[in-house]
């Protein structure tokens, strides 16, 4: 009960925020709501909510936006926020995967902040074309990789960084879910549907969806570069597109190995995202679904359980936490902090600076990092299960 | 990733929020507002945020609050806003104990909607009161007994309510902290110091702060009545003028029994509010530092592992779910869904109709019955630990 | 793969063991025969395993025991052991608890040890001048408070006395068990018959059977003495005789407050002892279904969850230890270690010598004490829930 | 408190067992007379119990062997007891790897039955000969694969061979260990030493040690046959000869896929041997540190926790189960189960019958799958991770 719970307060007034996707029968979209709303830092003006206009306006009713912002085009949209002197300073793009290169772009050229969700694009050349543009840009461009937002994620980075593992030996992560075991999207069902499109989702199933978080999860907190992996990419259920079930061997830079699972097959699994990473050192395991616990343990020692914001709580951790320890804090906290930190980064921006390099939360080049990531495993897999370079 | 998200769209405008109390300083106030703001159902317009005018005044300007409507007294405050046009509809109460009846009374007396933490009051005979006044007025009065907003803390309730248990025979409740293990109090943390002082207080320390959420949980989850019960109450902290630790056996109306624990000076715990309940049928079990996990355990069956959305999810728990299960939801979101029910309630009551009595938020009856919970308890104890009635 | 598994070598030649009780539909005298063979210690010569003389013999007979040495009843058995040159130096009692002190007084008479289960007799009385004989007798007397031989039950009470905990505050104990959820002694189920029924079990039902494991537990890792109780004894299934349910408030000498919960009426628990201690300093916390680890949580540190062999673990566990840390040793190796040190002590006795009072195996004060607790929580309990004294 | 403990009764006379190996300073000679005592199927009688003849008689000594069966040389003692008309039935090998092939042959050619530690031999090739060697002998020959007597591992088996996983797709297993994260065999640790020595331990240093150990677990679960595989063998620590740490994708017959992870480099796990199977209609996971416990998760339904004998218990694991659920069974009991089949075994195999090919133990086949994986990847890492077939 005794720390304060500080975020919340005293940020000025809020930054005016788009929407690109996210209307009626969506589910990130409202994810993102959320996470902007949540530390106050944002306030929705304007959207672009459906690719069907009359769906797009519809849903920006309800969610009061003026009528004259509830636009029925991404590209309308981007050319009226841009000549408005009270225009939106930054846009969530919420949309199906190959959505998110065009409408970026758009965005982009009219001078507006970027907060995208993953993976980056469909296909890895797109991305680097999308990179460039934003390099160019000096606009802000953030990746929903939202997993890094936990304040135990960036502990275990912090722990990490510190030495406290020694030299990296090994990286095991994993994401196993179970919500594809069955052939859902022949149901109809919308998320299952698009998510096993190769023309909305681009090359990877389950790889796009969520190893690249895994990848992402594991690169964050170790700081290691991927030099080569061998993929084994399999559609289990009979008649699916793309992959359901992604088996990586990983070999890093500067010799660390691991292995990277990520599954929408394994019953029993909901968000079962779980990394593990061991030094000549220590070790350390963090999961996603009890997600205010770390194990930390030095070699030869008692194994110790850091909570959020308990004994033991480094700085990295503290200033992403809203409330004590023992009283968790979730999926949508993270998210949230993803959006403060683009918020803080926006803030300092509008005197004309450059974003800082050293800013936590996902960029442009970690969704880049995860396209060339899915290239080669896919390239890995259908060759057989080569070994291939990044 | 089937679930929709769906509680935060379509609820036309925001209902107009004041608060008193939650100035610079202090901890609860923001949870308050996250919570307020979560689902996008409220908006803070007013405040009274601290008894120290200066400080009130520096702590609305900090959250963006009009300076008009930046009181420096909470008597100012609802007489100005019960005049105004726009003035607020509903208050949110999050000073100390000893201040949450006069406020409510001036806001009562205003015809403003109260939204109030708990313990209701710092006496049985000042909870009396305040519940005739609420009666009469007409008012809405949320106690928030956050914890009762747990999507799996629902499915509890239906559960039993559904027969599943059979007869309840065995209720063991649990709340168990370690913050106040040393004598934190004398470092000057404010926390501590209000809550260890009877006159902000009232008679009860671990007993009113944490024991009081412990006995709200067990009963709405149970739907028992307590019928009398034996404490025994310890200040282990030399110096210490509250209770630091509360043991009281618990005999219910109907036969069933149980226990209750409450401690503040238990080395390794957190916030671990814990319930098991047992029946002629079945048992449950639910702790709140990992709060998507429900254990339900039929008798002469294998244990069954609920979770927050996933398969067995009942419609009382999937109505205040707001993502898929896998991604954890915690303390801020159960406390949000507090804050949203009564929001659904404020909007019923704008007809002039009264309150629902079936709504599911806790209200000044559970409140009082908290407090008649606290004098009994103290009562107990002082006699030496003899069987008392409520 | 690094610790010796010792225990189980060069103990020079086997201790010559009889048993009274646990033939054909016993389940106790099983686990009592595994445990004296398991490291190697004794060799099972002589029996009067059961009360009709025909199971007795045809049991006998199964066990591989010479037909001579087959007896039809205990005073039998005790006499023709006592006269035999190569007679047993030690017998195992694994009668119900009625037949404990007769059985007891038998042997003690004829010179033999014992090694026997609890609780120790059906009354207080009874025990009191058991404990008389045997302090006069100068016989070894071993009561199977078989949870003692955890080993992190040894590293628990070890942390305790280093004063790792600080002074001791708090004891919270149980064991919940359901296998008397419905009334299960009236399908004829042996077991669920005898622990039922006054005349074979004693006052205590789940008090008895149950609750004098969980006390017995609290004292050796705590070293506290209980000073008085509040007991609250329930039977709720219709008919039963016993309690099967047992909830206990717990004052200590020096201060210490505490709870007891023993319950065979708790579905979905199967043998749920589980020990929480803490002190000004630190916790600890223990239990049974998964012995092989022990938290200790220093206050102001991160929690550590130590393993049984594993970093930190301390000689008083090692030396009670077979394999390495990560291989699980249960509850028949616990009960091992109790026969092991008696078999250590009864060597030590051959020479004359008195029993060492400093060994850590249960003894008949041990029994007696947890008789004491019967009746003082069947007294606090029939006088309405009164504090009673012990 | 309602199973009875059956195992340890009524076995008739013992089996007459010798042991190569496995005397002073050997650690899991001692974990095979426990295993082989505690159920009192055998009895030690005859060992060579070191390969330097003074330390082979002075272990003997010490249990207690008689003076003629304290042999200096296993080429002895398989002599020896051969001729004799009480000789051994049955030897339990507990040497290095290398020993293996060599004693098991000499005892084959003397007539009896084998019970032999893993991996079978030090290569591929010796193990073929040594396989055919058994084949013609008719004798038994039993691999202390001893996970596979855990009683819930039993279960999964017959979990996955009733079709209730239904087409198995996924088979995640690991085998974790950190006790050579640093360089142990350089201080003259002698398990350390020889299972680091390619020599002694053959090509396989964490693949044949704990690999083999995780690829017969999930070979006996899931019943199915590995196809191809593809490995990435490291040795992390400097200067040591073979690997510490094997990461393996699988290829099975029949399309499942899956991983074998296997290390002794992974700071914080102890002996984290973890088998997870997905099929089309459900999953399980088990863990050998907690091996009393069970996960089942049938698809679209509540996950469910099977205890070893509680409810839900099948046949198959509860005929290996000695005492009630909730009371641990651990590494011990799994390891006894093994050496108490072989005993029926070799009672069955008493009258000159063929042993039984549907026994559940271990055979000197799997021995064999076990040296054709290690060969087969330890292929494919020198090949730089080609997919290399078994």
């Amino acid at each position: 009960m005794v720390i304060e719970a500080g975020r919340q307060t005293g940020f000025g007034h809020r930054i005016r925020l788009g929407m690109v996707g996210g209307g009626q029968g969506a589910f990130i979209g409202g994810v993102h709501r959320i996470a902007a709303r949540l530390d106050d830092r944002y306030e929705l003006v304007a959207g672009a909510l459906s690719s069907e206009p009359a769906r797009a306006k519809a849903s920006a009713r309800e969610l009061g936006l003026a009528e004259e912002r509830a636009y029925g085009s991404y590209e309308e949209m981007a050319k009226a926020e841009a000549a408005r002197p009270d225009g939106i300073e930054a846009v969530s793009i919420v949309t199906p995967n190959h959505m998110h290169a065009p409408v970026a772009r758009a965005f982009l050229k009219a001078g507006i902040h970027i907060i995208c969700d993953k993976p980056l694009t469909t296909t890895l050349a797109e991305a680097r074309d999308l990179a460039a543009l934003v390099r160019e840009s000096g606009r802000l461009f953030v990746v929903t990789h939202n997993y890094t937002g936990y304040p135990l994620v960036r502990q275990a980075r912090a722990l990490v960084a510190s030495g406290a593992l020694g030299t990296l030996r090994l990286v095991q992560v994993e994401y196993a879910q179970d919500w594809l075991t069955e052939k859902t999207e022949a149901t109809g069902q919308k998320q299952a549907a698009w998510r096993t499109d190769p023309k909305q989702a681009g090359a990877g199933g389950a790889l796009g969806d969520i190893g690249t978080h895994a990848y992402n999860l594991a690169s964050f907190v170790t700081g290691l570069k991927l030099k080569e992996l061998c993929a084994e990419l399999t559609s289990f259920v009979e008649g699916r597109a793309l992959d359901d079930d992604v088996q990586i061997l990983l070999r890093f830079e500067g010799g660390a190995k691991g292995a990277l699972w990520a599954s929408q097959v394994a019953p029993g699994n909901e968000n079962g995202l779980k990394l593990r990473v061991y030094g000549s050192k220590g070790g350390l395991e963090w999961a996603q679904e009890n997600p205010n616990q770390l194990w930390f343990t030095p070699f030869g020692e008692p194994k110790r359980l850091l909570t959020r914001g308990g004994a033991g709580a480094l700085s990295e951790a503290a200033r992403v936490t809203r409330i004590p320890s023992g009283h968790p804090e979730g999926y949508l906290e993270g998210f949230a902090t993803i959006y403060s930190e683009a918020a803080d980064a926006i803030i300092a921006a509008r005197g004309g600076a450059k974003p800082d390099p050293a800013v936590t939360y996902p960029t442009v080049e970690d969704g880049l990092a995860g396209m060339a990531f899915i290239e080669a495993a896919v390239a890995s897999s259908k060759a057989g299960g080569r070994w291939t370079s990044l």
